[in-house]
């Protein structure tokens, strides 16, 4: 693997051996020193053209922690916002000597162009592209539903798990990466959100669902994810009032006692309390937020593994 | 110790300690290698709610000499600057393995908040918080105060050091913590400003003067603290003009001639040259800024390592 | 040498030497591990009172893989940005340990004014100032053009060289730094730009063109450098009109084909595609701006390597 685009860059097997990985990476995490020198001497470049706090530190400490050195790139505002000059920013930040490019642009697409090009030779990380992509997300929730699941998770898949999706789901590269992601680890993937935001295009009609409540009772599901309703689409004329959603898409503390009691919630996180989750939910034992977060360092530290420590062999 | 969130944390013993242990730190500063292996694979984080480049360039320069990972995370501005989040940012940094957490925010308590709830367990260290205290200010002020007086210092306190902080003593942290902390090291601490900004809760009467001519002549300090007039605080009602400020209470020629030749002068900088202090003053021989600056890094190593370095032991 | 603060720094083995050991860098950068020990336990600062993110990352990146500490200090919008400040800004990094202070400033003489007063001893490197000086810039082209013209480089000068430097030679530190170092290299160095914006002062005028397509015709340049129009000054009465420049003094496809095949294109970045320089030129074989931004961050650690290896026996 020279790039991770997408989420369904990965066959069932290269995704369980990612999340393996991941696993491995959990435990240097949890030692005393944090610290593996498997990337010394090499150039991680975040490179962000929207602000992200989470995500960019999140990369740059698993980068560091495998003692890579780490370069932050906000292109936000500046010059190189714009257009054309994504390439010559990326080829810039390669003939500077950048092993990995992580990416998180607004633009849909724009990593798969970075990477599918003849611009640069450097491995690229999707970190978020518009409202497509954002397949590091996608490992670290299914690294964390598989734990909630299992005693012993190595070599196992997400076979017949019940995943419920909630929200803006045809905006949310949350919700496409997890939908490639958990089905090929075999898990039945349901979504659920206005009808103005269904993903027609995305997966068949009988696993879509219109309102929360509806969607617990039928679906049973052994995971909910909640996503951020993200503000600025709150104005839209597609989009139901804050108070609406609330009332019908919000997770609550009903809702919450209508769900089993070893389901897990999970929120990509930052939360909007109050908005498509209260804090009742967002607090309980069924949370697994900080999980999710502790995970993400995790996975990013094996995809970053993965793409950087073997290049020696593939050149 | 676990958390460093007042000057009151540290008993007299504890004090001379912690400023032994500078010293240690400012004979690494001194070499050719300024390194220590100490905190290799620890992860420390400045959450800086308010902007303060120098107080974080302190703590980083700090943790990177100690080999811990460094993250810079400036919430100022952003959606996690307000209210609750404080809570979700702290649980969000500590889930990405945040061994420690060095907290600048606007409103007094906060990182007592932190520290006293049951959010998170990394070790949070107070880097100011509203206008209540900035203990590491105090501490190297201290350590400054202890060289200027001493050729050997290890296992000194300031017993007997008249110190005269100068300023809006009641919104200072700077004049706060180091009231508590000189203190506890056995000094006689005398304050001065406007009688409207007096801290009539701190201390005593007896130690409160209100013209700086006059407390020089009565006091006869060994230590002169100048405080840094806050601007955005000159519009208040409370506050005099800023001519009227300088010609009673700043530290000029005049005043500096009327102070013993060995009496030092302190700053916490960034100084408002002409206004609390003249260039003169500023730059004279009795003005021990740049040592504060260079003792800012020293005890901050030192805190650092007490906090982080016996972790294995305490858990 | 302690400082580098003008590309006149340099005698003409100086400049060759400089040029060998950024060879060696160079050499640094290719391998699987681009690190190297040499400075580790010191503090670089890059203190930008300017924005510009490439040279910064650059810097950056030529500290972190000597393994220097490395701090960014953004100045820009701070209190810090205005006048007498440089001197406390500095004094501070200097006291919290800075063994080089790299110096981005939209003041001439800024880099001078900070080496050549007591105010400091760290070394200081000119990373731009105002339209003055940027030193690096030049070794990065002279590497650059040595490359272009020979198979083994080490211990070459560009001795008779022709150089054609085209855009608003007055202004630019680029151009200045260029004219200097490559003159000391021997190289002929000629320029052309609106008579407004002509240096008389800087060379004799033999070598001043006013006309781009008649001064590849005179000159017949190995080397043609366009310099980036600062849009800010599109404005000023003595700068022509976008389309005007674009059309008499602008690199396109019909004076590339004028010029010889081996002939090399130099830009010191960020390009204004269209404007100075067209897409064609851009990305034409002649185009050497990527191998410009690889050489600069193996000029860098050159510089830095030179100015704070040795410290300990020039102390």
């Amino acid at each position: 693997m020279r790039h991770l685009l997408s989420a369904a860059d990965f066959s069932h097997d290269e995704a369980v051996a990612m999340l393996d990985l991941a696993e491995d990476m959990a435990e240097v995490n949890d030692r005393e020193v944090k610290k593996l020198p498997t990337l010394r001497g090499k150039t991680v470049v975040n490179l962000f053209f929207e602000d992200s706090t989470r995500t960019r530190i999140s990369f740059e400490l698993a980068a560091k922690r495998l003692s890579a050195d780490v370069i932050n790139f906000a292109a936000k505002g500046s010059s190189v916002s714009k257009g054309e000059s994504l390439k010559d920013t990326a080829q810039t930040l390669e003939a500077m000597g950048a092993d990995a490019i992580v990416l998180r642009h607004s633009s849909s697409g724009s990593a798969f162009r970075l990477a599918h090009t003849d611009w640069v030779d450097s491995s690229i990380i999707n970190a978020g592209d518009g409202s497509h992509e954002h397949p590091t997300q996608a490992l670290l929730d299914a690294m964390t539903i598989r734990q909630s699941l299992n005693q012993d998770v190595r070599g196992k898949d997400l076979a017949g798990v019940r995943v419920l999706i909630v929200g803006d789901i045809s905006h949310s590269r949350v919700a496409r990466s997890n939908l490639l992601l958990l089905t090929t680890l075999g898990a039945e993937v349901h979504v659920c959100g206005p009808a103005t935001l269904a993903p027609s295009s995305l997966v068949g009609k009988e696993r879509v669902h219109y309102l929360l409540d509806e969607a617990i009772r039928q679906v049973q599901p052994d995971v909910v994810m909640m996503l951020r309703v993200q503000q600025e689409r709150m104005t839209a004329s597609f989009f139901p009032t804050e108070r609406e959603y609330s009332r019908v898409w919000g997770l609550n503390k009903s809702r919450l006692s209508a769900l089993d009691d070893k389901t897990i919630v999970l929120h990509p996180g930052p939360m909007n309390r109050g908005l498509e989750i209260d804090a009742a939910s967002a607090d309980s034992k069924n949370s697994k937020v900080l999980h999710q977060v502790r995970n993400g360092v995790s996975v990013r530290m094996a995809v970053l593994y993965s793409l950087l420590s073997g290049e020696k062999e593939n050149a």
